[in-house]
């Protein structure tokens, strides 16, 4: 049974970047200066950052805010939940009608940077959510990124652009036949522990 | 329908603790060796570290390892997903055997420290998903700590204390009618967003 959605489409992502530096606050606010989130709904308070709009730009901007992070060369992770067709989710509607143009990834595209990253698929509302998961583990071994099992979750290694498309393809697909779709990530770089 | 479950009732948290300071690595390290983790199964690696045993503990440590990071006065966020019911789940089952002593609620108890935190339920497998989520939204107004709504997640302000004994009522209180709950959460201390 796949369940009609009661409101739009809109994708949502909460999450913290998290720069494990004295600077964090000068790389937080140059990063969100570097990227352009017009395309998408958003807010920010002490604890996490909240964006929202169509599920194409929200991977846009979190990649590209990650990757502006990174590249300044210290150990920075993020942390967040993905979520598609949360009951009772409608703020923000009206970015849904900006245009399918990333206003990102022609930056991001261009930018090398190796990550790990874990991350877990919580299809809501189903029986069979078991199945939605195991098939989505199978489906990320064809992105060119590393796929290991590991407690509770999915780690993917590689290069960032590589991991945010894996993480991006394995919720668009169980989100076409789940209606209410969560998934959590930490991706974390420059991290000293794989500087041997 | 209340599932029946195939392992044992083993709770994990898979978390990692980020200090925004250049001294994260001796952060992180003396607070591992400060907390007591001897009645849980444990592994780390660069992304996450995960934790596992009897649900009691795995609060107990979670909460130490956090406000002896905050305890710094540096800014310090932790960020996770508490697991319980998990098909697959077996490794660590040794740890089941432990006594219900906590080893580090006496040290805990006693340090004072304000954060906030937003968390997120997630019963898996079951359709009526949604409706346990808001009993637990309500039920969380019960432990003194400020509630309030956000986008995707509840969020917790108050004594670091109560917000754990929050996080841990609602997920203990799921835990009981739903077979595989998992619950996200993000809690950050020493914000210099709340200095003025």
């Amino acid at each position: 049974m796949t369940k009609i959605c009661s409101t739009s489409r809109i994708t949502g992502c909460q999450f913290t970047l998290f720069p494990m530096s004295n600077d964090f606050v000068d790389i937080i606010l140059s990063t969100l200066e570097e990227v352009d989130t017009s395309k998408v709904w958003k807010e920010t308070d002490d604890v996490t950052t909240c964006i929202r709009g169509k599920s194409i730009h929200i991977f846009d901007v979190t990649k590209s805010i990650f990757l502006h992070a990174a590249k300044t060369g210290e150990h920075v992770a993020m942390s967040g939940t993905f979520s598609i067709g949360c009951p009772g989710d409608s703020s923000g509607d009206v970015y849904m009608e900006e245009s399918d143009i990333l206003m990102n990834e022609s930056n991001s595209i261009s930018m090398k940077q190796q990550a790990g990253c874990k991350f877990s698929l919580y299809p809501l509302g189903r029986e069979d959510y078991m199945d939605k998961i195991y098939e989505q583990i199978d489906l990320s071994k064809n992105t060119g990124v590393k796929v290991s099992h590991s407690h509770y979750a999915t780690r993917l290694d590689g290069d960032v652009n590589a991991i945010f498309s894996a993480l991006q393809q394995s919720f668009d697909n169980v989100q076409k036949v789940v209606s209410h779709v969560t998934m959590t990530f930490t991706i974390s770089a420059n991290s000293p522990s794989n500087k041997d």
